[in-house]
């Protein structure tokens, strides 16, 4: 049969790591898929490292249009990155007939609506599952595997900079911005690390997930984005102390009133298996209706893992072509005429429990008081740790571990708590899941 | 779009559990797979017991004949189990060219190369989630998510009795017996337990995950088969005190010799996620060349667990069933005139590390007899514990870790060390994976 031809728009890190495998394990992948799959062409601005990077085996050229253009080209992989050039390459792609393969997440959590829908008209495919947690399978997974399953929430370690700083500074009980530091030095972390340690690189993925799972567009937008940059090493020792981890997920959850999605420093309990999940590893915890909780673990980030998934959705892609496109696996998992509109819950209206720790004078009936508060605004306690100040320091830490309440009785109950003389300084809140 | 129409043969655990998952999720998954699937016939002995759980919701009959003869019937679930009438009725339907999903792994592991190669002739599916690790969607992950790679290795807990016998003779101490009839009070092992315990059902598991890891045809006959039946509580005592655990492990490798496939209690280092998989869970971790390590976590039995798997089977026969055969995933992951005769090695020609531990009569020399023994049999020694004798006991324990080295070549050596008129008894030997 026919090669199926490639063109690769950008050949960075991900976009050689590709090259290179697709070349390495050529023999088995055609076994696998076929047919042979070759990257025919490449685009990059960097042409003579893109010349040097692919051995003079494929067409290298400088304009991106030209590949998305060629007539010859079955499948465009898009590997630019951003919300600009790599959406209009990627429609233009789309236009022209070809089928798409990106990892590009953050284009895809704001535009994929209009990407999906386009595919959908010109009956081409477009496959994304290097867009979430790297070379795990997740994507397919929850679009095919768990098919038979109305999802009740998913939670995943889905950013790899995030937990890498998470787990070094538990382990040596060393502050953010020390750990920072030496996750750039490592590489581990970009020199701008706005998106990773904000939680927006883990809110993107948690959106792709969310739509997958519950049959809803994308919404960005809608999501809370919440990032580590502010968390203590203190919090950290704490939650150790009882028994918890402190991970940054991302969460979707369907509830009765709306769907929640949010990206935020989490405690869960230690002996979950997610909770071990160290350094740059990502994993994905799914809970189905009928197979109830599943996890999925590897490596999220990096060149040959990246290039796992998107050659994954080559030989998908190579396979499919003939179906008949209504007979595809839909883009988000569930027919385009068949998506829901079930609303995103704003932050207020979210449901989780809470790590609460304040600073209190030494003196009678502060815990009384702030007992009280709680009790007032229907949160109740489900375990509470004071530490005994530090000789001659007049003040304690008090830490709270509530039940579940709703985001905004915690708010209200926080403010009134910091409104009290004897607490100092601000409260700090951490969400907390038991993930069972 | 017409329903796609399924007859069930079997309505026991897993059954009943497919047939309440279809019709509780009818609607999700309806708009998952853009067709209705319906099960319209059932066949069961127990025609009352059947009629009774589908509510008159379907056709009932006792020859499975009427269902795989039915001319209406699109997809025939095999739930029956064994080698007879299942196979049978699986070859039957194929040549009425309706597709197959199955949860029957014993079937698989045995007659799963005449069952493929008819399906294949015939232009049908055969699709066999279920057989291997329950609600996972470990087949798919290795078919479709992972083509990139060159897979090395797999080694999974694929078998839940025995790891919740395993996880309960640690926690508790107690030896197999015990733990066995416990299991066997609380519905995790059944009243002829010989298939798990002894490890035929993982072997089983095992040798389909290695025909799709590594485009062999499935050769169960060749794969070495050993249970946990002849564990002892105080080789997982000494297990742990060098950190590590004992698991019931299924493995399949790629060396330059051939493909190892074994089933056998293994000890894994403790702080391997993999490792902290307790009670009935199961766990497969798969080593790819671009990918790393990948894991994969959940329910590895039950009713709707396994039905989630079997009607994600449905799903995907249902999206891909105006595919091209040609480009349907293919049965075992690689094309069937691509497939491999790799060589299974005999257990002898396996490589991995030992667990050795012996009892020594406590006088000088012992210990550099058998340590000039494994020399002489170059086999090199990685750790080593010596137990001191009770007050009053003449023998003492010891227990030796090897490194990496031929099987042939340990038994050997225990013979030797066994011919030692200070060496009283057997050699224990168990094997050992550092899974890194």
């Amino acid at each position: 049969m026919k090669p199926i031809k490639v063109g690769l728009l950008g050949i960075g890190t991900v976009g050689s790591g590709t090259f290179n495998v697709l070349k390495r394990n050529q023999e088995e992948i055609t076994r696998r898929a076929g047919r042979s799959i070759q990257i025919t062409m490449v685009a990059d601005l960097n042409t003579e490292r893109a010349r040097e990077l692919t051995n003079g085996e494929c067409e290298v050229v400088n304009d991106a249009n030209l590949v998305v253009n060629h007539p010859d080209i079955d499948i465009v992989i898009e590997l630019i990155g951003g919300y600009g050039i790599a959406r209009d390459l990627v429609m233009k792609a789309i236009a022209n007939g070809k089928h798409v393969v990106t990892a590009n997440k953050a284009l895809l959590a704001t535009h994929g609506n209009e990407i999906f829908k386009a595919a959908q008209e010109k009956g081409v495919m477009v496959a994304f599952e290097a867009a979430v947690a790297g070379g795990i399978p997740i994507i397919k997974a929850l679009r095919e595997g768990l098919t038979a399953n109305r999802i009740q929430w998913l939670a995943g370690i889905i950013n790899g900079t995030t937990n890498f700083i998470l787990s070094e500074m538990r382990d040596k009980g060393l502050d953010f911005d020390v750990v920072l530091k030496e996750a750039q030095r490592l590489g581990y972390a970009e020199a701008d690390p706005t998106f990773d340690i904000e939680g927006v690189d883990a809110a993107h993925k948690a959106t792709i997930m969310s739509a997958i799972a519950f049959g809803i567009p994308v919404q960005f937008d809608k999501a809370h984005v919440e990032g580590i940059t502010k968390l203590q090493a203190t919090d950290i020792r704490y939650a150790e102390q009882l028994g918890y981890r402190i991970k940054l997920l991302g969460i979707a959850k369907r509830t009765p009133q709306g769907i929640e999605l949010r990206v935020h420093p989490t405690l869960i309990p230690a002996k979950r298996l997610i909770a071990n999940v160290e350094g740059a590893m990502n994993a994905v915890l799914v809970h189905g209706d009928a197979v109830g909780a599943t996890l999925y673990y590897g490596k999220g980030a990096g060149s040959e893992p990246t290039a796992s998934a998107v050659i994954a959705d080559l030989v998908d892609i190579t396979r499919l072509a003939t179906a008949d496109p209504e007979h595809r696996v839909p883009h988000l998992a569930f027919q385009p005429d068949s998506m829901n509109d079930t609303p995103i819950l704003p932050m207020s209206e979210v449901t989780t429990s809470y790590y609460l720790r304040m600073q209190v004078a030494d003196q009678p009936g502060v815990l009384a008081d702030i007992t009280r508060i709680l009790a007032d605004s229907t949160i109740s306690i489900d375990a509470m740790l004071q530490k005994e100040p530090e000789e001659g320091e007049p003040r304690a830490d008090i830490i709270i571990l509530t039940h579940q309440t709703q985001e905004k009785n915690v708010v209200a109950a926080i403010a009134k708590i910091e409104a009290l003389s004897t607490v100092v300084g601000q409260v700090t809140k951490i969400r907390l899941e038991q993930l069972s």
